[in-house]
Formats: C-alpha cells, sequence, structure tokens
C-alpha cells in the first residue's frame, strides 16, 4: 500500500480545507519520524488518485511542505522528505521555482550543447541558417555611428525609429493598428510575456494555455503560482467548446495562445475560430495574450486576434528571436494604450531600458529589406525540408496531425498510441533528442506525440530508430 | 476635521484587524455615496496621525481599496474615491504599480530629456563625459567577426571569456574571489536586483534599506509588496546600532546597501563598520545585496562586504551603466554557488539569455584596457568638478555631509534645514531639476538635503539660485 495512504486520513467534510489536512497529516508524519528523511513521496498525481482529491490540492499542499521545510522537491525525480534540520532552517525557500523543476532541467539540457547529438526535437533553426552576414552588416554600419545611443540609456519604450517601423510597416502588413505609444521594446519576447504575466497573475490564478503548449512558458506561469488549466489545440485553433466550458468554470483573466504556425502542432487559428474566441473573450472579460514569434515564417496571409480585436482584449507579444537572431534579444509588446502605460511602468521599475545598441541593428535588418529576403529564403527552405520529413515520418508509420502553412515544427503521433516520453529515452541513449507530447502539456500529462523540427531532421539514424519501434 | 475622521470609528481592541475595519468603514462610506466619486482622501500619513494607527496599515487599506476599485490612486497627488461602476470592472488592478506611484513619476520625468533644462539632480554622467570612441572601436572589431553569437541564444549565464574576466581580475582586483559558475550575467543592474528580489521576497516582508537611499530600488521593492525600513546612512557607513535593533525587531531576510560611494551621500562603508555589518548578518541569518554600481569611481583601495564575507551572505550585484555605457545593459550577479544556480533558473524562465553582442563589446573593452583609461579620465575629471563644487555649495550656504572619496554625489543640506522639496519646487520653475533628499527616503519623509551630480553643475545659474535662497 503506498506509503502516505495508510497514515493519513482526509475527510472533505471537515471545515479545515484539504488542502490543510495533507500538510498537517505529512508534517505530523515527518515531525514523529514515522516519514523518515530521505523517503520518497507518492507523485502528485498517485497521491490524488489514492486519496480521490484533485491535483492542485496536491500541488498546493506539497508546495506548502517544501516552504516549511518538511519536503524536498528533486529536480525530474519527486519529492522527498527532508531532514528536520532543513525544516528549521532559515535560508530563502524558492518554492516558486520548484514548481518550474521539470521545464527548468528540460530548458538548461536544450541550452547545452552537446556534440554529436542530432536533435530533431530542437526548438529553433540552425545557426547556419540564420544569417549571421546579415546581423554582420548592420553591426558593422552601427560602428560607424556616434552618437549618445552608444552610452546613454535611451528612450524607455525602445528605440522611437524602430517603434515606428513596426507601427507603420510591419505590423500595418499583418492588419494590427499600434502607434508607437502602443509598442513596448522587451529583451525578446520572453521578457514581453514576463511582463504581461506579472502585471495580471497573482498567486492561485488560473491561467488557460494551449495544450499541448508552449513548456516554457508553463514552467514560468507555475513560478509565478498559477493554476494552468489547458485548452486543447484543434487543427483550426483553440477548442472553442472547451473554452466556453473553462471560461463559465474559472473566469480567468488570461489566455496565452500562439495563433499562427502554434508550437507544438504547426497549426494556425483560422478567421472564424479568432472571432469566436474574441466573441467569448468580450463576454467572460478574458484578456488574450497572442505569442506571434513563428508568424514570419507563414508564407501567405494568416489571421491574427490582434487584427480582428485592434488591441482591445488583445496583448501582441513578439520577437526576432526565432526568425533571425536570438542573441540580439529584440522582442516587443502592442497593446492597449493604458495597459501600454502599466507595462513600461512595470519595464521602467523591473529593468530601466532595454538596449538601444541591439534595437539598431534589428532596425537597420529591417528597413534595408534584408529580413524580408532572409525571410523568405527560409520560408522556402523550410518548405522542402517540410515536406521531406512529413513523408519520411509517415514512412515509419507515424500520424501527421496537420500539414502545417509554414515554420519548422511538425507534430505526429506514434503509432498505436505509443508514450512518446518512453520513446525519447530510447532515443536518447542514441544521442537523439526527441521532443516527446508530455513536454508540450501544461502538467507533463502523458502523450503519444512528438514534434520535430524540420531543420533539424537530416541525420538518417533519427528515421531509422523510429522505423525500429 | 478630516473627512474621514469623523466617519470611521476604529477599534484596535476588537478582534478585526485595523486593515479591515479600515477597509469596512470606506467601503461603506463609498457604498452609501457618502464619500463621493473624485473625493480625495486623506494622504497616508495624515489618516494614520488621526486614527492613532500604524502607516502601514493605512497602506495596506488603501491598497486593498485601489485592489477592490473603490479608490484610484493618481501618481504623485494621492487616492480618491472611484465611480461605484469601477469597483465592479474586471480589468486587472496594477495595485503593485500605484504602490510605486511616485517613484514612477520621478522615474520618467528623469528619463525625459527636456531640452533647456539643467540637472544637477541628474543620476548619470553626461553623453559627452562617456566615451562613445570606446565603445565604437569595440562594436567595430566585433563587426568583423562571424560565428553564432550573432544569430543563437548562447550561454544561459552569460559570455564565459567575459565571466572569466571577471572573476579571474575584475573581481580579484576588489579582493572578490568568485568562480564563473557563481557569475551571472544580467541586463544592467537593475536586472540583477530584480532576480535576487523575487527570489527572496514575498508580499509583506520586511526589507532594509540605506536611508537616503536608491529610490528606484525602493519603488520597485514596494511594488512586489515588501515593507522598506531604513537603515541610517553615517559617514562610515550604514548605522549599526539601528541597523541591530532593526535586525532584533524585524528579523529580516535581506538588506540592500551601497557599500562604496554610496547613492546618494557619496560615502563608503568602512572596513570596521562592514566587518560588524556581516557579524550581525550572520547572527541574525541576514543576506546583504551589495549594490556595486559606483564602486569603479573610488581612486582608491575601498573595502567590499563580498571580500570580508567572500559571497558567503552577500549577494554581489554590478555593472557597467553608469561607468561606461548604459545603453549595452550589462551588468552581473556574483554569489554563493546555491544561490547562483537558483537565480540561473530564475533568469532563464523569465527571460532566457542576456545579450551575447553586448557582453562581447564589454568584454573588448575591458581585455584591451579601455575601460581601465577611460575609468581613470573620468575619476580625475570628477575630482576637479567635485572640489569646485562642494566650494561653490558651501559659499551658497550649504553644508556638504562629507566629502567623498571618488564618484559623481555630493550630499549636502540645506541652510536652517530647509525643505529640499520645496527648494526643488522653486527650482524646476526655473528649468533646474534638483534632487531633493525626501526622494531618496524609504517613504519620502521630509528633508533638508538635496543630491548634486558634479557632472551637471556646470551652469552659473545653479548657485544663483541656491544663493538666493
Amino acid at each position: 500500500m503506498p506509503v502516505t495512504q495508510a497514515l493519513i486520513t482526509l475527510n472533505p467534510l471537515e471545515s479545515v480545507p484539504l488542502v490543510e489536512q495533507v500538510v498537517t497529516g505529512i508534517k505530523q508524519l515527518v515531525e514523529q519520524r514515522v516519514l523518515r528523511a530521505g523517503t520518497r513521496l507518492p507523485s502528485i498525481r498517485d497521491f490524488a488518485v489514492q486519496h480521490g482529491i484533485s491535483r492542485f490540492t496536491v500541488v498546493d499542499a506539497y508546495d506548502r511542505l517544501v516552504a516549511l521545510g518538511y519536503l524536498l522537491s528533486r529536480r525530474g525525480s519527486g519529492f522527498y522528505v527532508a531532514s528536520l534540520a532543513k525544516a528549521e532552517e532559515t535560508a530563502p525557500q524558492a518554492t516558486f521555482l520548484e514548481r518550474a523543476d521539470d521545464v527548468l532541467w528540460l530548458l538548461h539540457n536544450t541550452f547545452r550543447d552537446v556534440p554529436d547529438v542530432v536533435r530533431p526535437g530542437c526548438g529553433w533553426l540552425p545557426s547556419d541558417w540564420l544569417d549571421e552576414k546579415v546581423i554582420q552588416k548592420s553591426l558593422h554600419e552601427l560602428s560607424r555611428k556616434s552618437g549618445a545611443f552608444l552610452t546613454a540609456y535611451g528612450d524607455v519604450s525602445g528605440y522611437l525609429p524602430l517603434r515606428q517601423q513596426l507601427s507603420q510597416k510591419n505590423l500595418t502588413d499583418i492588419g494590427i493598428s499600434a502607434d508607437t505609444q502602443q509598442i513596448i521594446m522587451t529583451n525578446g519576447a520572453s521578457h514581453g510575456l514576463d511582463l504581461v504575466a506579472r502585471l495580471f497573475i497573482q498567486p492561485g490564478d488560473v491561467v488557460l494555455v494551449d495544450d499541448p503548449g508552449y513548456y516554457t512558458l508553463f514552467g514560468y506561469l507555475k513560478s509565478l503560482g498559477a493554476r494552468l488549466i489547458g485548452v486543447p489545440r484543434l487543427v483550426n485553433g483553440p477548442d472553442i467548446t472547451v473554452l466556453q466550458q473553462h471560461l463559465e468554470t474559472y473566469k480567468p483573466k488570461l489566455f496565452f495562445t500562439n495563433t499562427v504556425l502554434h508550437n507544438p502542432t504547426g497549426t494556425s487559428t483560422s478567421a472564424a475560430i479568432a472571432h469566436q474566441l474574441l466573441q467569448l473573450a468580450e463576454k467572460f472579460g478574458l484578456y488574450i495574450v497572442e505569442d506571434d514569434i513563428y508568424g514570419d515564417f507563414h508564407s501567405q496571409h494568416a489571421t491574427r486576434l490582434a487584427a480582428l480585436d485592434q488591441l482591445n482584449r488583445v496583448i501582441y507579444v513578439s520577437s526576432y528571436s526565432k526568425t533571425i537572431s536570438a542573441s540580439m534579444r529584440v522582442g516587443f509588446i502592442a497593446c492597449h494604450r493604458e495597459l501600454a502605460m502599466r507595462l513600461l511602468d512595470l519595464k521602467l521599475l523591473t529593468g530601466l531600458t532595454t538596449s538601444e545598441i541591439n534595437q539598431r541593428i534589428m532596425y537597420q535588418i529591417l528597413v534595408e529589406g534584408r529580413y524580408r529576403k532572409h525571410i523568405e529564403k527560409i520560408r522556402t527552405l523550410l518548405e522542402i525540408k517540410r515536406g521531406q520529413v512529413i513523408r519520411d515520418l509517415e514512412a515509419c508509420g507515424l500520424h501527421i496531425h496537420a500539414e502545417p502553412a509554414g515554420g519548422m515544427f511538425v507534430w505526429a503521433q506514434l503509432a498505436d498510441e505509443r508514450n512518446a516520453a518512453e520513446v525519447a529515452t530510447v532515443a536518447s541513449k542514441q544521442n537523439i533528442m526527441l521532443a516527446p507530447g508530455n513536454l508540450f502539456r501544461p502538467y507533463q500529462e502523458p502523450s503519444s506525440w512528438l514534434r520535430f523540427n524540420v531543420a533539424h531532421c537530416d541525420e538518417p539514424r533519427i528515421f531509422a530508430l523510429l522505423s525500429s519501434l
């Protein structure tokens, strides 16, 4: 019998909340040394199932016990009983980081460059696809200019000509009207998402996310104490029926979504779904954070939520990290003017300004047409690769979710609904880094899907492995 | 009689906490339309005095009423009754930003460049003092290099050669031992302070700060819900007697301090005070955030807390924004290895990496000795200016706190303990932006002191004004 089930009795009818019953129960077992230091606790799911309670209750209780020093969370492994000395220590307890443990482990691994590893699960383009010369040329031009931009803090909102360029050209091109005061430059889209989330989210808030969706975002939102509720991603966008149910049940303030070339499925939200989504947002007072970092990879005109809604309830976040250079850390937020004022306050208070040097490099790349040319080249390359990879995956017996209209991701399901995490473990032993679907689910729920980055699928051993399954 | 005193009766003996009594009292007055929309509430201090309660209670109550939509906070002006329609709105309530209102107003003004305004109150060096050519040269060299650094995310901790340079040379030179894993590059020191504060501070936590001290930090810490307790700054560093009392009373986790060339007083903590401070930190489990952004302006050897403590309880935060270029946004944290791991997790989760382009520019400037030469030139210039400004201020009847051993700040007191904020208002009408002492106090308490930036004191009209008082 599982260790805690025999020892803790929960009573849902008692006036003491269940979470406190769990906390008190485990605390006593630790203090009485019934549970000894180093004992592994049941997983969150197992504990919930064993005691017939919600997983949220268990997450809350474990979090509190970690904060109190009774439990330790070990990365990717689970929760363990701490030694009692630990429970009395006063060092800061980074509970919120523990909540994001799985994602952090993954992120550290993703950013670590190990030779001889092929990475069909990688989240970005190979360096040799990104045109260094484009950046170099702008850097060179910039180095011949003098001015306070080299030494001063610069404009709090960001380099004005770049914001003008975005306002008058790049955003206009995709149907979004935003004046320069509605645009705030950020250090990549991550910084933009961080500012928006810090403004809106209080610990305990329910936040809607795409399921599957962007795992770094999930880890980050959990670190803020948010409770994630997934909105299933269908071929033409978020599942509107489920979305409506969630809005009725949880009354959330925020929904984070990729409209165009969604990560990981590669799908884009149709205009009809976008329209329904915005109607629901209006009805339920929902704000939508539209993360559009892959949009420029789309070869035709794709609908953005911000273009329909004109930044009323949509907060548009984007960057140039995926399309041309992650090193520059140039991203931006476009939103309602009043919201922009608050986000600007928050940006100023938490980090002052963003580097004008990098924003000027990006500006040069945009205005001199180098960005457009680069993107067109990448689109063509991706299209060729995508066709090949889809054929190869299908030949290996995988099922393709939907053929994407652009971008680097293909979402494919293993035959017989085989567990993707298990396959990823097998692959990693052969130095093949796959991206199993469970990673992209709000609470790492099991999945038989895998995300493939078509730009990282050149090595035949990837498909040799998949066909050998 | 003040509006609320007649209408709200508080009973400290009741079991309902005072803060809730205030909230309920004001809520009822608003709902019964006794207090009408637009009515200005007493200031926090006045309300506290009138009702004989703590200012913290009033801050809490007003914050909650703003969050509930009953009050509005207007920048730099105070709290007003909201219209009841507002109280039912579901839009996000950025309470925490309202807490930082005064600082935000000031920051926006500081960063706005208005011609014909002289800024003896400015917090940084004039652009023409900072050597654009130094940055330009490195930018030029960098533009001739190729490599993944132009396009890829780069190392999560920051550019390794720069961290090696800091570890082996710059930190070693000031007596701090930190290996490269203990150093995390940040977007300026603000980003470093933000990471540390997010790791340690929970809403309601008491945090110790220098009084007077860095106002942006105060606004930022308030936005996190921290309660600031000031440690008076004496000529040789923090007042150890008061510090000890605060440690006994509040058991705070963190103390933010400038050890070398403190902003705004220009004083540096002596080795003896540093030693006592660290003994107290050890005894009371206090962590110290040592913000050293002005240290390089010190012409002789100055003691850092991190050099005595070797990053055990000291978290060292610095940047090159004040000394050579704010535009580059290159700063760093050096701390205990375990803490560094957590801060790195937080950096990754909240913004991925920092720009390697900028870090490489800074690296070039450091290794080729350009930084050292630039700093020596600035030190000499500042020394000349400082002597002049001190003489001029004394001639106007101001009293100098202590002659600083370097840097740009001189802290001077008005004759007859005149209110500095009032003098700053008079000055602003003459397009002279002074920095009155109340700005540098945790809750903007009145002050007769002013901070002068000696690099911005060339215009005779500054001293004409001061002598006319």
